[in-house]
């Protein structure tokens, strides 16, 4: 299939990162939500340093009428906001293939009641900081990884996979995505829910077991709850979520909370939005119910971090 | 026993009504640490509005060398700030009897590593509001329950317990006041964790089993914990703490996180002071642990409010 317009819904983190790059081999238009937005997008271009170091142009709206024509949609708003951005484009654009991205689980079923597109579904590692609607730092160049979503065919995906590689990023095509998915999916519900609410980024307490009060007690039993209900559902996963937590904290400078890393949770309480809970551990509770699994800790945390967001009315 | 001379170690809102009432029936000195606490109280007297009216005079002074002899010592300290106050008496005041008044349970035990004072051991329900150094305001007029600890007579007890009642406080004299102390506890453990860690006051939301995200299963379900390791310590509850808890919140503007009461230890938070959590939470928790009470969630919150106010490597 000819990729060679390419359309990003939504141009936080991760979206600048696929459109500044992709721009690089198709024509790509961006849907944001604020004017300014677009404006610095239309007007300067879209900028990447760190791993990358270039500028492309790109064409930005805010209006979904307004969007040209596209054979690859990449839907890479946070899921609390995907809803709203796809709901525009129900009944159009028949014959493009979306593609999510978002974190937790439970991004594809949402786009899928708005068209009967072909979807990918992917789980990305990479991660980048914004210095501003139109230059995107590219921090960590790791994978993004793609599959299919209920029978999308491999080629398709292979094609989606061929040309993020082509315009500079890291991408592996699996045939299912959801070990990947679901690695993270546990590695995310465990540390972001506790710093959430503790409002301590991700320091080496979070992987600490020695006194009665470390953290590392209540992240592993958040782990376990979660491969407990990740195996109930029949998925193997492919990197150990406790594992993950180490390694995340034992690089680097994790013991100061000035330098260790925000999780996005966090960061969404910091700046006074709605978190991702629902997607990450709303989602990993209502699963664990639906296969009888017991999940008290889940669920507490859950609670505590919809209290913490005021959520708990939506 | 001649109770005319009393000493108040902390002058918070309990140690500030203690020694306002107090002050009417006894001379009354008081402890605090900062020397324009101390000015302020010698300067212009205690006063108290609301409840009661009227203005005390009282002595203060910043170091317990210069407090005069006494024959009743109210340690009114927060439970993390006990040690430090106790410890310069030690060896001193051979004829006072000791009261502490503190929130949880454990404040007995760390007073009597200074002194073979004879103890009582007490629980108030009463609240207050301070609006400066010498202006207290005393908001719910409810009871102080007072007992022997480990062998004070019931006499001692009740000749302070009429202390109370002639200066214009409510007490009650009880052989035990573990029954009132641990349900206190529960109640406390509950909800003052969750709001620790949520920033959210104590509003219907705390009492509410509709939706899975309520934080009212939580809640439950670290009270039913506490139930478990008050009946494994065989202690008999004096009150239900979840009927506390909904009593609570079911009086006043309870659903507007503005109007709703601000528990302690959220109080702490916001004021960035470490949380009186080792005295209720954590000693919940390793007094189920000595009774092998397995206490999941307490364990949990215990981890996260330790995290949350920056004490888990006290």
């Amino acid at each position: 299939m000819a990729l060679d317009q390419v359309c990003i819904i939504g141009a936080g983190t991760i979206g600048s990162l696929c459109a500044v790059h992709l721009a690089r081999e198709a024509q790509v238009s961006i849907l944001v939500r604020r004017e300014e937005h677009a404006r610095a997008l239309n007007d300067h271009g879209l900028k990447v340093s760190g791993k990358s170091n270039f500028t492309s142009p790109v064409y930005a709206v805010t209006d979904p009428a307004a969007l040209p024509d596209f054979s690859l949609g990449i839907v890479a708003t946070k899921a609390t906001q995907l809803e709203e951005a796809v709901a525009p484009l129900k009944g159009r654009f028949g014959e493009a293939v979306f593609m999510t991205i978002q974190n937790g689980i439970g991004a594809e079923e949402l786009v899928a009641r708005f068209g009967d597109w072909p979807l990918i579904s992917s789980v990305t590692f990479m991660s980048g900081i914004r210095h501003g609607d139109h230059h995107i730092e590219y921090e960590l160049d790791t994978a993004t990884w793609l599959g299919p979503y209920q029978g999308t065919s491999i080629e398709t995906v292979k094609s989606v996979g061929d040309l993020f590689v082509a315009s500079g990023l890291k991408a592996e095509v699996l045939p299912d995505v959801r070990p990947a998915q679901w690695s993270k999916l546990i590695f995310n519900h465990a540390v972001n829910s506790v710093a959430a609410v503790t409002d301590l980024p991700h320091v080496a307490l979070y992987a600490r077991k020695e006194r009665p009060s470390d953290l590392g007690w209540l992240v592993a039993g958040l782990i376990d709850e979660g491969k407990a209900t990740a195996a109930a559902a029949g998925v193997e996963l492919f990197e150990d979520p406790w594992e993950m937590n180490v390694k995340a904290v034992t690089t680097g400078e994790t013991d100061s909370d000035e330098y260790a890393h925000v999780p996005s949770m966090l960061g969404d309480i910091r700046a006074g939005r709605q978190t991702e809970v629902e997607f990450i551990t709303g989602a990993l509770v209502r699963e664990a119910d639906r296969r009888r699994v017991d999940v008290p800790l889940s669920r507490a945390m859950y609670q505590l971090v919809r209290a913490r967001d005021r959520s708990y009315d939506d």
